[in-house]
Parts: structure tokens; C-alpha cells; sequence
């Protein structure tokens, strides 16, 4: 049995000694301080980590935290969304998001030719350049192959990139499969698109791909599912987990809430339907900002796991 | 100016009254109203209709709903997610869902082989019941031709289909696209994946399904948008009207909030970003829950619809 | 067991059939189902029934809809907070509040001296003409007597109105208690403090409002909750019924979530813990806006209610 | 104009470094970091100071965080609601609360004599021993005086308690007053009425109260407001410098949104509205749990205001 203890302030104070002290302060901070105690488990445990998130956090400096997840070996699958991609490569290529308001004045926003996500800035500009990039990286994938499931497109695109904060970069090199079950949901849909209209031949294999994430694990992996926010990038996880026999860890970071039944609401506690999780350590789910959640409970457990050796390429 | 007004029950009193009655009393009842005249506004104008929705929607009774409002002509393209594909072919064929409990003994439920969705319950075997009708389903489509767009596929099932209450029913009966750009999300995604096992030939063209969406409309069209939920079904509606020029009516019901910078929690507010609404009169976004929030604000627009002689099928 | 069904529309459906229909369409509206008929159940059963709501939602049109349900003899005991009596008052005296929007320009409205509580707009003047009205009542009051208990007051100030859409008339009228544990949280604190200054043996008795509200139940009455919103209001009536051996019969209906441990989301569940409570059937959290969630559940009931007879005053 | 910045982890890292990354991060962690800065900024600038809170707050560990903050002469006025006091005492007296789980049995909780405050547990047993503290307390209250105002009184018990991470004793030594516009609305509150019942000349006076607040501060002060949760704490706080002229500095930290027109997800965009603040890097508002918001600003907050030597009491 813990007790509440009172939390005091001590200069210099590190972001793991705080995340020490959520075990004992009570609501959300309990759950966050669980949630990072999970992840440390199924990375000791050897699970096949599932990690998922949105676009917006892409948008957002959450992008190069998540490159340095996949680059320390934190994570063994990513599951996501298109408009992420879609940054990531902007951003790979040199692009720049500004920090805005939530209160704008939208319409002068649109005179300017800038585009809203929450507090974050896109110019228009930025997506047009994001044009004359993906247009040879097409190219090129044609020229190798007529048919591509979506990983193994994303792959091939990642190693195009040059860039240690970028997802799809370090995911290429790690050999990290990325899925995006949603692939024409954004620009990038619009480009195969005009893209397939000269080249019939072209085709993008999302069945070939169910496949493809299926096979990256086993009934005989243990498995565990980091899900940062909702949407198809966490369904999509936790199916093919489901597929396998279900999974054994699971942390869920949402700012919803399970009365609406959405999926971005719903619990680890449903893990526990899944048959497999028995052990109330073994899941967690914290309800709150990913940007603020997701950095303490990972950073905490990355402070253990650095501890204990379990981080590759520290150094490089 | 409208000012409070004290609400006052009578006895027999209307969804179509109580809802006259919201636009004065403040807080959400003001923008549920706000959100019913915006729809009856769109339709009146000959805007071309996103309907999107998520699959927990589907799930629920809003189903028959949904399959209403298409047979009624209010709905010109639908976007949704698998999950409620599925559900809808289900349902079609005799699976009945039970009304459960939020707080469940989820081991329990486990054990007996019952999946909680927040409220509601599905079991094991309405899924396997499933696979024995779906494996037909895929063996007519793959004889009539190897490559789908997936709204294309969609048709064909639901001309398969005999239930005036299917969404997948109604939708190919009255010629109304149904676009679902994460088909494999699902059972649907497994089933096809081991269809495509034994056919290679068997090719989903999502792709194409892309061209689909953006043809459904043009610039010279008005838009309108009526997005329940978030997901890429909300996303992949706005992204097509983007395309096209932006949407000149918007109306957005959600649980989620802003502050995350979520795409289930964006605003219609975002749609002046879009540059064509100009008038705070033609959009609307309502917080709540869709399964109350929904039939209010549309039940009222179809009472003003159905006294203008704007329904089609009325009596059919 | 109850199953999902397809909810239709059919033109002039009524609140009742709706909220009729709920209860097997799924998630918040089978809540919302389930607190229309524990309403209905606390009332057949001669329950005791605090009433309790927050200030805005006295801002609202809301307003007049409560002081209906206590001329109907469906509330017995009102506990809220200052403000909405304020409010209450100023409506009573003509002021009217006017619709406005949440996306305001708050510098400009401060300019125009207007106030927004959401959407929703008070004038100062308002306040000002408040300021007239209530000092000859505080006169008059200490005429009367030197110390005043908080309900005691207010029903004679209520005696003062002649308003059948205020709830301070109609609860005086109707010999219904309206308990304000924070009395000087408000604009009227701030009269009451000068005119203290001016009347030194001027006492309002806070803690004797503790005895009238513990004693207008006791441990042989059923005792049922309906608590709008959460703040002291809530929590005020729930101790209430605690200290006379918890309540039978709860309804809670918020936005907000039991995540973060606050009584505004606590949910009833809670109720169990109390110790009477041992029938789901008997409890219900509604989670939503109040100004659609309440009138849909309360109007569902009193439509049974009526049909029954058991309504007071319904022709007067 | 900042920009988007890439997180990257590094072993080591402080609370102030990553606090230091949220402001270019994105939605909520970027709200905490102008969070932080304003509460600097009012600091610096000689503002008094408000600090509320609500009960729960209290019943977690951030109790001594509180505590901490008052001696270290951060806050100049406290508001809060009385279960709080309650359980500050309790814990003065070796009270201890447990961590709990939010999905608890509640009856069984019940059957052991334990109440649930979302994931915390109170014994009943913790209530028995309050009110064998508090007979005592009150018979030296009334033996000084017999006519109390809510801040005085709460003075004297803090005198009498002797624990530095306690508000009340923290609050008395360091000469900052608090504030409890509810004082009945608890356990507190029974125990008044009773003593009341023996010793009718024992008066809390609520109405000379509101003139001790009102005068805490003047129109010629820099006022901030750091309002953590909703409620009448929040409310009272922000009367109070309305009435002195409205706040130069606000600080919003709640999970409540301002769909809904509540107080507690009032934002501080309205402070603008007050009529002083015309800067937008004076407020700033944060959606998310307090358990984890507050510690991360405050601390950023104090790790800048000691390298300043604008803390108190440090070596204490």
C-alpha cells in the first residue's frame, strides 16, 4: 500500500526525481507515473513494442523525440498517420513550423496563406514545397517497382531522407516498419494520385500491408502497445496485437474520455478483454496532453533504461 | 440580438419545439440549434453534403438513422471508418448488439466472449458470423473484376444487401458514395488480406478511390460538411472540399476539445482558414455527445425539410 | 437484456418518444435514458429531492425551467451557489441577458462594459440596477430581524419577487428551502459587507443554514440527488444526505470527468460507497452539457410524472 | 516568432530544461511554458498574489507543495474550499491517505469504512479522529471570542498545528491569510453547527469576511490570480480583484473546458475583459491535470525566481 506523500520542490530537481514523486501525489500523476513503469517493464520484458500517435504531434517538437525513440530501440513498430509523414519530410527538407495561438483570427490566417493546428503554424508555402519533393520520390519508387505496400514505400522514402530527427529517416535505418492504414488521407494522396493518372501501373498495396504488420509479430512474442492519442494509428495497433493473441503491456495517452465510446477514449482497461493482461501493473492509461504526458512518463522510463543498458545508440 | 429566454415545459411538447427553444437558452443548446439551421441552410442552397461519422456510431442505433437520412436525400457523399462497415453488414444480416454497461468486468466479459464498446456489446460470434458472409461477398466482387476502388467495392456489397435500415443498403440503392480511406482497419482488412493470399491478382486500388472523393464535387459546387466525430473521416471530408475550393457550410459535433490540437477537437472555426465562409451563420461546432446531439439538431432540420417538400422518398 | 435498434425519424416526433428512443440507441443517451427514469422512480417513491445547479446555468434560460420544476413540487430542497440568485433577481426586475458568442473580443466587450459567461451576455447596468434593488431589501430584511440564516433570507426575498419564472418566488411561494452554502461569493457578498459596515449587529448565519438544510431530511425519509454541474452546490446536498445515512436515488450530469479527482466529476458510482445504494437501476451520470442534457431527461419525466398526476399546480 | 523545435532527451535532464523545451513543443506544452513565465512575471513585478485551489488538490500530495510555496513567500492570498482544510489538519495530526485505483468496487470500499477521492482513499476513521481534534479547537476559539470572520479563525488553528509542510500552520507563521467562502460545506461544518447548538453566541461571520479579502489588496496593487481547478476558490479570487480593479497577471490551470459557460472552464482570454490585462503574455490558460500541470510551471517558476534570490525563507 503507498500513502499520498507531499511533494516538495528542491532546486535543480530532475524530470525523473519528479516523475518519483507522481507515484505518491495522487489522480493523473499516479497514472503517468504508472504508465512510465510500463513501458520500462515490456522493454525488459522483450515485448514487441507498438508505438502510435497522430499527426499533430508531428506537427509538433514531439517529431524529433519520437526519431530518438526509434533510434535508441525503444519501439519496434510505429503505426501513424499520413499528414505526420507528410511533416516529417517537410521538415526533413528544411521547412519550419511557427508556434501561434489558439484564439486566432482565421480569416487574416488565410489571407496570409497560413494554416492552423491548434497553437502551431503551416504555411501554405510549405506544402507546396513539399510538392516538388515528393514528385521525384515517386519517380524513383516507380522506377524500382509498379506495386508497393505502404511500409515498404515508406521505407524506401526514409532512406532518401537525411535528417537523425526524422522519423522516417532513423525508422529506414533501424529497420523500423512504419504503417500507415490511412495512406491517401492528405497531400500525399492528392500526389499518387495525379502520380496514378500517368502511371496506371502504379499501385499502392494497402491489403499486401495488413499482411505486413500481421507478420511482425507472433502469439509467441510478448507484445506491448504505446498509444499516444486515438484515431486509426491506435485501432490499428491494437488489432493486429489482437490477431496475435492479444497484447501483454499497454499505455494510452488521450486527452478523451471513454463516455463518448469512441476509440480514442477507450481504456487499457478493455486490454484486459483482449485475455491476456491479468495484472492491473501491467496497463495503464493517463488522460491528459500527449506533449506533456508523453516526454515525463518516457524520459523517467528512458533515464531507467539508460540506466540498466537497454538503450542502443547512445552514442552515435 | 436574440436574448435568454426562460424555458417552459408543456405537456406533448416536440423535438422540433424544444429545439425553437435551445437558440435562447446559452452554452451548447445555442449552438445545437445554431447547427440545425446551418443544416436546413445547406440544403436549401443545393450545397453538395459530406456526411462523415465513426464507427461507434454505427454500433450504436444512429445506424438506422444514418440509412435514413441517405434514403432521404439529405446526404450526398458519406466518409466513414471500416469498423462501422462492418457492423452495418452485420446488423444486415440478422446480429443483434446488446446494451450494456461502461463499467464491466472486462475479464468477465472475456470469458464469455463479448466485446465492449463504452456502452454496448458485441460478441465473438457476430464476428465469426461475419467471416462465413463476408468470404462470398469478396469471391462475387473478385469475379467480377480483380481491381476495386473502395467505394466502388462498397457499392457492389451493398447492392448485396436487403435492409432499408443498412447504411451500405441505402447508400447503393440512391447512387451515394461511400468513401473509407482506411479499408483494412477491421476484420474487413483481414478478410481481404487472406483473400488476396489466394488471389495476388486481387488488387484494392485506394488510390484511385482518391480521384473518387474529389470528382464527387467541383469548385462551382457549394459544400457543406457534417462531420460527426473526428478520425479521417472528418479529416478526409474537409481535405476533398479543400481541394475543390473549401466548403461554404460546416457543422462539427464532437466530445473532444481544441486544446489538444486534435482533429477530432478542430473547430469549425478553422473553416474560415478555408477562405470561402464568411458568415458565422453557416457553420456550427456542438460539444457533446453525437447520439444525443445528432438526432436534436438533424430531427429538427428534417422537420423544416419535410415541411418544404425537400425530403425525397418519403413514403417509400 | 435490451439490443441497439435502428432509431427513425418520423415528422412531429415528441421529446417523449425521443428520449423513449434512447435507451437503446447507446453510450450518453442510454445515460441520459436511464436518469429520466431514476427521476421518475425517486418521485413515485416519496423520495426527498434536492435539486442543486451552478450559476450559469441560471444565466441561462434554464432559469425559468427550474422554477417551473419547483412550482411542480418535483424539487423539495434547492441548493446552488450566489451568483445565479443574483441573476435570478435581476430577471425578476426586468434585466435581460443577450445571446452571444464564446469566440468573443473580450477587450472590445469590456469597452461596450459588457460581461461574457460563455456565450451569454450581462450588461454592468445590470449589475448596477441590481445594486438599487437589493439595498432596500437588505433594509428591509433587517427590520425584520438582526440574524438571518442563508434560506431563511432568501425566502424572504423570494416573498419580495413577483416573477413566476424565478426560482427564489416560486420557492418561496411553494415553501421549497434554497440552501447557498457561499452566500457572499458574489455581488450581493459585496452589499451585504457594506451594509455590515453600517449595521455592525447585522449577522448572516452560516452556520445555522447548516442545521435547516440537515434537517429537512432525516434517516427514515428515501433521499434522491439530481446535481447539475458540480462546485459546492453539489457537493452541499450530497453531505446532506450523507449525514442522514446517504441517498437511494442520484442523477449527476457534468462535463466534466472523474479523471482528475474533482467533485464536479465525481460520477455516482460514488453513491454505492455511501452504503444505501445497491441497484444500478437507482443511479445515473449523465455526461454533457446541462442546458441539452437536463430538459431532455427531466421533460422525459415529467411527462410520466403528469400522465400519472403526480404534478402540483399544473393549471395555475 | 519561435519556432518549432525538435525534443530530444538527454540522461540528466531538469524540470527547468524541459520545461524550458515545452514553449516551442506545441497546444498545452506550450501553454505551460507561458504558464510558468507568468507567474515569474508577476512575481518580479511585485503583484499580490492569489492562489486557489480546490479540495481534492489537498486530499493529493501537492498539499506540502502548497505549503512549500506559501514559505517561500510566493503566495499572498490563499482561497480554498473547507474539505481541504479538513484533511490539511487531518495530516497535520498523522493522518495517512492511500493510493487507490479510480475503478474501485465502491461497495466493498464502503463495507471497509474507506472513501474514494478518485484514486486516493480516506478512512472513515480519518474523519473520527478530525472531529476528536477539532471539539477541542473550537472550545479555544470560543473561549478567545465569541464572533469569528472565516480567515481569522482558520489563522488561530493554523497557530495551533504544528507540521511546516501544513498550509494552515504555514499560512499562519508566514502571516498570509486564507480564505474559505464555504466554511460549512463539510465535516467542518457539522462540527460548527453542534458547537453552535451548545453556545448560540458563537457566530462565524461570513460578511466581514468579504471585507477582510477585499482588502488584502487595492486598486493601486499589480494583482495576479493563479487559479488552480474551478469552483468558488477561483470565483472568489477573481471577485476580489475585480472589485480592486481586475488583475494585471491570471494563470488558469483546470481540466474543465469553456464549452460549457462553467466557471471552472472559464478561460483567462475574459480577463482581457477586466479591463487591465492587454497583453497576452500577462495570462495564460492550461488545460490538464493540476497534479502534473502545477508542479511543472511552479517549478520552472521557482528554479528562476532562486537564482534571483526572490525566495523566501529558503534555508528554513
Amino acid at each position: 500500500m503507498e500513502y499520498v506523500t507531499d511533494l516538495i520542490w528542491k532546486p535543480g530537481i530532475t524530470v525523473k526525481e519528479l516523475v518519483d514523486n507522481f507515484k505518491t501525489i495522487g489522480y493523473q500523476s499516479v497514472e503517468l507515473s504508472k504508465a512510465s513503469n510500463v513501458i520500462v517493464k515490456m522493454k525488459k520484458e522483450g515485448a514487441k513494442i507498438f508505438l502510435t500517435f497522430t499527426s499533430n504531434m508531428v506537427t509538433s517538437g514531439l517529431r524529433g523525440f519520437f526519431a530518438q525513440i526509434i533510434k535508441l530501440g525503444i519501439a519496434d513498430i510505429i503505426v501513424t498517420t499520413v499528414g505526420g509523414l507528410e511533416e516529417d519530410i517537410m521538415k526533413a527538407k528544411g521547412e519550419k513550423f511557427a508556434i501561434g495561438k489558439f484564439e486566432s483570427d482565421d480569416v487574416e490566417l488565410h489571407e496570409q496563406g497560413i494554416n492552423r493546428v491548434g497553437n502551431l503554424l503551416i504555411k501554405n508555402e510549405s506544402y507546396m514545397n513539399f510538392e516538388d519533393r515528393i514528385l521525384p520520390i515517386l519517380a524513383k519508387l516507380y522506377e524500382k517497382q509498379k506495386r508497393w505496400a505502404v511500409s515498404e514505400m515508406l521505407r524506401e522514402i526514409g532512406l532518401m531522407l537525411d535528417d537523425n530527427n526524422s522519423i522516417l529517416c532513423q525508422a529506414a535505418k533501424n529497420k523500423i516498419p512504419i504503417f500507415c492504414p490511412a495512406i491517401t488521407d492528405g497531400a500525399f494522396g492528392f500526389h499518387l494520385y495525379l502520380f496514378q493518372q500517368k502511371h496506371p501501373d502504379f499501385i499502392v498495396d494497402v491489403v499486401k500491408d495488413f499482411g505486413n504488420i500481421l507478420f511482425t509479430t507472433s502469439h509467441d512474442d510478448k507484445k506491448g502497445v504505446i498509444a499516444l492519442g486515438g484515431s486509426i494509428s491506435k485501432h490499428h495497433a491494437i488489432l493486429c496485437t489482437l490477431l496475435n493473441g492479444g497484447a501483454e503491456y499497454a499505455v494510452y495517452m488521450t486527452t478523451a474520455h471513454k463516455t463518448s465510446g469512441s476509440m480514442s477514449g477507450a481504456t487499457t482497461n478493455e486490454a484486459k478483454s483482449w485475455g491476456k493482461v491479468k495484472d492491473d501493473s501491467d496497463i495503464a492509461t493517463v488522460n491528459g496532453d500527449v506533449t506533456i504526458m508523453f516526454p515525463l512518463a518516457m524520459m523517467k522510463a528512458m533515464e531507467e533504461l539508460h540506466a540498466d543498458g537497454l538503450l542502443k545508440n547512445e552514442n552515435s
